[in-house]
């Protein structure tokens, strides 16, 4: 894929300086970049490593100094402009049409412009938006609903009555509707609790691969618009996640929690079931919530406790063996004195 | 789906109390439910929250007061009522009959009334049991058995030789029969150790989407009978995990350990190799298991120890700034003391 | 499977003694095996324990005791010549030809003796090299490469341009080359960043079910030759996998991170992003990474720490109490201490 430099740069709506007639291979960073590449600098700091580059052209802020040698695009803000350029050179791998290998029940209703990939299965009374796409070997149930313009990837299940909004991403092997994780003990067995509710992802949401969501046991599990989950997250049964939320990779979410909106949650970390996030909560690497906590909270720990509180108690542990020494010695200087006192006592 | 409410209340041999000619549509939590909702009440402390329910009808205790416009089901156990009402709801997505575009080996042994969705390979020699459901995309290895009346989930692998019971129930992306993770160091590569054995998974399981469990090395992993596994949950090889077993998202165990009966892994707890936890050993969230554990154990950290022990702990970690102000308090008072008792002995 | 003693022999090069005509269906450990069973005994100390089992043949040291009723056969190294007799009787499941339920692309390269399973999916441009065997509903897209005898597991999804090397082995449900997570927050929302580069996984890469590598931002995400991975393992976008690598079940590796030449990543142990791991480093389970670690160390905790200080963090703590208690102690040693100083300040 090659794209003409001033295409870029009109897309950017940046200020093109020298050689217009570049043609670009893609981009890079400053120290891989190529004479076919883009690259970008935030700063002037940059100066020395991109005069070091092979880059065939930067995105510079707009008071960058003159670079001989190499094409600049002046714009507001680099790092932006090198994502929307990144844009221009994303490969577009949508598609339309149903592949004959694929098996649509005759109930279900696809949208205009609609692609079903080769081997996909799209059950009774399942409604495809316009302009979604359904890749190999994915899995449509009955009654489902795929919004228009969402993308479904290779080996996905979306099990029936669930609702995924528009312009979604979903990545292979990821699962939606399961059952819920629900059992009750009678007597020597865990009896299943049947699992009637159903999940409902909102608009604009990417789910990362093999990752799962559970549906509610009545009512819905949700996931909040503009919401992003990394890889192998698992959301049970009737929590709600809400908007904007952040999750990345093996991150688990208890049942009946709610996730407040913006709420971000490192690698690993964990919420217990029934519990409630506020919005802007930051929870930290291999956390575990264990209650409810405030809007804006930074947290961190097993149990997830205030940051400045997790970072005190950590330094206070290793404070541990001076501590221990001083008490031992405290001992000495109690033992001495006691000594001298006797003797004082002695020869009072 | 729509049902009369004396079907509901036969079916759990309950006492009927107001409009026998209503239908219901579903069920809900009291203040969700709609008029033609059921709900269920577990005492006379929701009698408030019923009064303002919209619900059609409630599944209440045998001493429950009577309440002017809804329908009652007088029932001993208003929450299991809850739960057989809700067996009466659940769809019956049950299914016969192979699909055309199915891929069945000849030699394969299918049961009376089994299913076998689009898109499914059944490999060389699988036993497939009566009424058991194959569902769309899912892989079948040669000489696997799958036992009767169990549903295997869009997407699911089960591997050669393995062996799955009656009643079980596997969601998608489940991988049953993967090799066991082992490795021998030769010289300048890890070199691999055959997987020679396979998975036993006994009758009554439940697995969750996107769980693996790995076969032996030689002779068999093991899932003991009525044990449920929730999503993402890793089990190694040569396990031997004992019957009615909980392990929710997430949990992973290492090879060659046993886990006993009615043992409850909560989300994230780990399990090293070649231990072994007693019966109804109960572990803490994001546990890590180092040792063998006493049956009937509640444990819980990393490393896993006596939950009173673990709690202790963690108090004694709030203490420590209060401990070392006292320490240096101390300091303080024995300085003083020293010279006051310099002050005695001089004057002395 | 029936193997004729003989035929082992011979291939461990080893000292056949006993019963020559015996034929072998399988093997155990000493305590399972059965009569034409083959186990192994790495010392004299397993004398009596073979001298109790049923196992009709016993891999043994070349100066082991003879054995009466025993077939021996004599080798250097048991345990690994047991490995070696394991490859004979492993079952081989390779097969050759395309089912013709695949749908393979017109543009796609297959080489010689390539295995293409039912419902498997190539597109357009990818290439499957000699011998490789893509297994039932297996995913290959556009421009992706399979190296020769590369075994793909059923459901494994290959994304556009990733690069598989010769001999690897990908389990069931493994996603490579699923989008990178990445999002810049724009005003309110947050905005993708397309992940353009792509997944190299070298020579000789195992990689077990569902597990995930995400593709690079720009360039690659690239796992060295000999690297094992086991179950559900995240490896997120631009991260650098050293040669012959450990992880082990749910470990996660977040963006940009650079793991040295035979690291071991414990269980569900984790590394936060742009960090760099040194050749021999050792991971404990649970552990989690957040900075540079140099060779060869050995860490555990979260946060990861020298595992010799870990220990005694650890054992620290188990002082806290003991510690509380001296302090009480000596606070009433001080106060009668006092005491007796004011009597000797008054009598003075």
């Amino acid at each position: 894929m090659t794209l003409e430099i001033t295409r870029i740069a009109q897309h950017l709506q940046g200020e093109l300086e020298g050689d217009a007639t570049l043609s670009l291979r893609g981009m890079a960073e400053i120290s891989a970049a190529q004479a076919d590449q883009l690259c970008f600098a935030e700063s002037e700091q940059y100066l020395e490593a991109l005069r070091a580059s092979h880059a065939g052209a930067v995105i510079v802020p707009l008071d960058f100094p003159a670079l001989a040698g190499k094409v600049l695009i002046r714009v507001a803000n680099p790092r932006l402009g090198f994502i929307r350029a990144m844009e221009l050179f994303a490969p577009d791998h949508g598609f339309s049409g149903v592949h004959p290998s694929a098996v649509v029940a005759k109930s279900a209703d696809l949208g205009e412009g609609v692609g079903i990939g080769p081997n996909v299965v799209v059950e009774e009374g399942a409604v495809i938006g316009a302009g979604a796409c359904i890749r190999a070997g994915a899995y449509i149930g009955a009654g489902a609903v795929v919004g228009a313009d969402t993308d479904i990837g290779p080996g996905v299940s979306i099990l029936h009555d669930c609702r995924i909004g528009e312009r979604c991403l979903l990545h292979p092997g990821v699962c939606i509707g399961a059952d819920g994780y629900g059992f009750r003990w009678l007597e020597d067995h865990h009896h299943k609790i049947p699992q009637l509710g159903r999940v409902v992802v909102e608009d604009d949401v990417e789910i990362g691969a093999n990752s799962c969501i559970d549906r509610a046991t009545l009512g819905e599990t949700r996931i909040g618009a503009g919401t992003k989950l990394d890889n192998l997250v698992h959301i049970a049964h009737n929590n709600r996640v809400g908007r904007h939320v952040i999750m990345t990779a093996l991150v688990g979410i208890a049942g009946s929690s709610e996730i407040g909106d913006r709420v971000v949650l490192a690698g690993q970390a964990g919420v217990i079931d029934h519990v409630k996030l506020g919005d802007d909560v930051q929870v930290m690497a291999k956390s575990l919530v264990t209650k409810d906590i405030p809007a804006r909270s930074t947290i961190w720990g097993i149990p997830a406790r205030p940051m400045a509180r997790a970072m005190k108690q950590l330094a206070n542990l290793t404070r541990l063996p001076g501590l221990l020494r001083r008490v031992q010695d405290q001992q000495a200087q109690i033992d001495a004195l006691q000594a001298r006192i006797s003797e004082l006592e002695r020869s009072g």
